[in-house]
């Protein structure tokens, strides 16, 4: 829901709005991620330098992924007088933080979906972070980069680039993370990257082999498809958020255009995600079947079926639609 | 070998020593990779705009993912009167050049065991790439950065950093590549990221999920192998450069300090992969079995013997080992 009033703001203004923020509470979104995290401590951090008490507030744990950023961080306990958030581009993405509701004084964001639910918001659609608006502000500013601040930062802008593989990350990205690893040349960069790019649980190990070990691939190699059963799932005891990028693993194989995930539900029905590489358009294929999504990613559910039957139909269908749309 | 008269100099007697080349050829190391390639084609593009015929000679035909380097690229066929080498460490890694003996004017790298093999030698061994080294030199004499060179440099770049992974790449890796960004915002940066180091040939994708399928983890997690027979490397049509980047995969398993590759050759020989986490040496346990490398890469062999007991052997001593450095 838009603020009646939301107004975007520049960085003097920002800056302006921070030092005058008093007993505040820093939201960030539900499921949270390197960017959330990492921009709203890096605000915490800044705060703290300004003389203004504020927590990071989320309505899910922090992943101990992200305890480089956490370690050494104690919350005061305090009553808050303000809120701000920090890439968070909808207020439903606070999830079911006590807080949801409340009056958002100011929001510092970067998702082009924002919908100006804040009084105020500073954001820039470009960036590839919400930490790279952050680094831009203080840039602008002449603020000081410390260690924990810069540690955040590179923190967001590494995770919302894939570690800097992914079209968003752009020059200005570079250029922050350049002066990053200038000003504090021993962070441990690449464990971090390791850590949160490389390492998977053995648990995820295992269900990425046999997933890929069973992949179909269509004759023309353009399609590929992967289909993790509810017993695999339940055998190897792999929760929903465990699956993460799940989806991604079919575009591995090389000259594929259009990667199909299934996951069998408990109940037996089937969720389907799919993505889309250079050539395909995967959003009229999950419409097909009653989904939907972006033109690169999209999903749809389909209710039941033998598994043989359903991975069948979807392979051909998403085969003869690509060929359509390549041949156009 | 060293060269009796090898003398290291700065970007600006480089720069003269490229103008004043003429039919030179432009040596880069056997199995080429993205840097050896990017540096050698942007040379090149350099040469070509100073009116210097030129090519590049490699021992090893130039892999089809970096056609977007050599296309729309032909050689002139000329006698050629000069050698100059790109990211080539040592004379050896010529290959089976018919040049591979020639004298080299002039070396251009960024290898710290660089053997002084050239005449002249321009390098940095803080770089994280020759192309890194190339960036520099044009930047520090106003080079303009035309967008082939453009591409063959973020090439280099990309490939010897993991894209932007590794510790090796720096504030200067990031300002290079900002700037070529700035300069350069549509080339089609993450396709290439997909294609260099996400895409997987469909029998490299096998493989994998076979090996990481049947990955053995030791009881307290922090070791890791992986087994491929020559059965299995013989019925999935594997070449020795198929397995490139292999002995990375164990260390994909959070929590893993040392992983162990053992690929079987035809004749029953074993070919031991070691990689070290942070707090592993692996240097020594290859040493226990008569090899040797780095600290954090390192490798032996076994002659001969079952494969259960080598590999149960292996995970044995290098879980003992562990424990006594760590311990220590």
């Amino acid at each position: 829901m838009e603020h009646e009033t939301c107004r975007e703001i520049g960085t003097a203004e920002t800056l302006a709005v921070l030092r005058s923020l008093e007993d505040a509470e820093i939201l960030i979104h539900r499921s949270p991620d390197g960017d959330c995290i990492g921009s709203g401590y890096a605000l915490y951090h800044l705060l703290k330098r300004f003389g203004i008490r504020s927590r990071v507030c989320c309505a899910d744990p922090i992943p101990s992924l992200y305890d480089s950023i956490t370690a050494g961080v104690t919350f005061e306990d305090f009553p808050a007088k303000m809120y701000i958030s920090a890439d968070v581009a909808d207020r439903k993405l606070f999830g079911e933080l006590p807080q949801k509701d409340a009056e958002i004084a100011l929001c510092i964001d970067h998702h082009v979906s924002n919908t100006h639910y804040a009084k105020l918001l500073h954001w820039d659609h470009n960036a590839s972070a919400a930490c790279e608006v952050l680094y831009e502000l203080m840039r602008a500013h002449d603020l000081p980069l410390t260690r924990e601040i810069a540690l955040c930062l590179y923190i967001g802008m590494a995770t919302d680039t894939g570690c800097f593989q992914f079209s968003n990350a752009g020059a200005g990205t570079f250029a922050a993370v350049a002066e990053i690893k200038r000003q504090y040349p021993d962070l441990p960069y690449a464990r971090l990257n390791r850590e949160l790019f490389v390492m998977k649980a053995p648990g995820r190990i295992a269900l990425d082999a046999s997933l890929m070990q069973n992949i179909r691939i269509s004759e023309d190699g353009r399609v590929a498809l992967i289909f993790a059963s509810a017993d695999l799932l339940r055998s190897l005891k792999v929760t929903e958020e465990d699956t993460d990028g799940m989806a991604n693993l079919p575009m591995q194989v090389r000259g594929v255009e259009v990667g199909i995930t299934v996951k069998q539900k408990p109940d037996g029905s089937y969720r389907i995600s799919m993505r889309g590489g250079d050539d395909a358009n995967v959003s009229v294929i999950a419409q097909h079947f009653g989904g939907g999504g972006h033109v690169k990613a999209s999903g749809c559910s389909i209710a039941d079926g033998d598994p043989e039957d359903v991975c069948g139909m979807l392979m051909d269908v998403a085969s003869a639609m690509l060929r359509g749309q390549t041949e156009a």
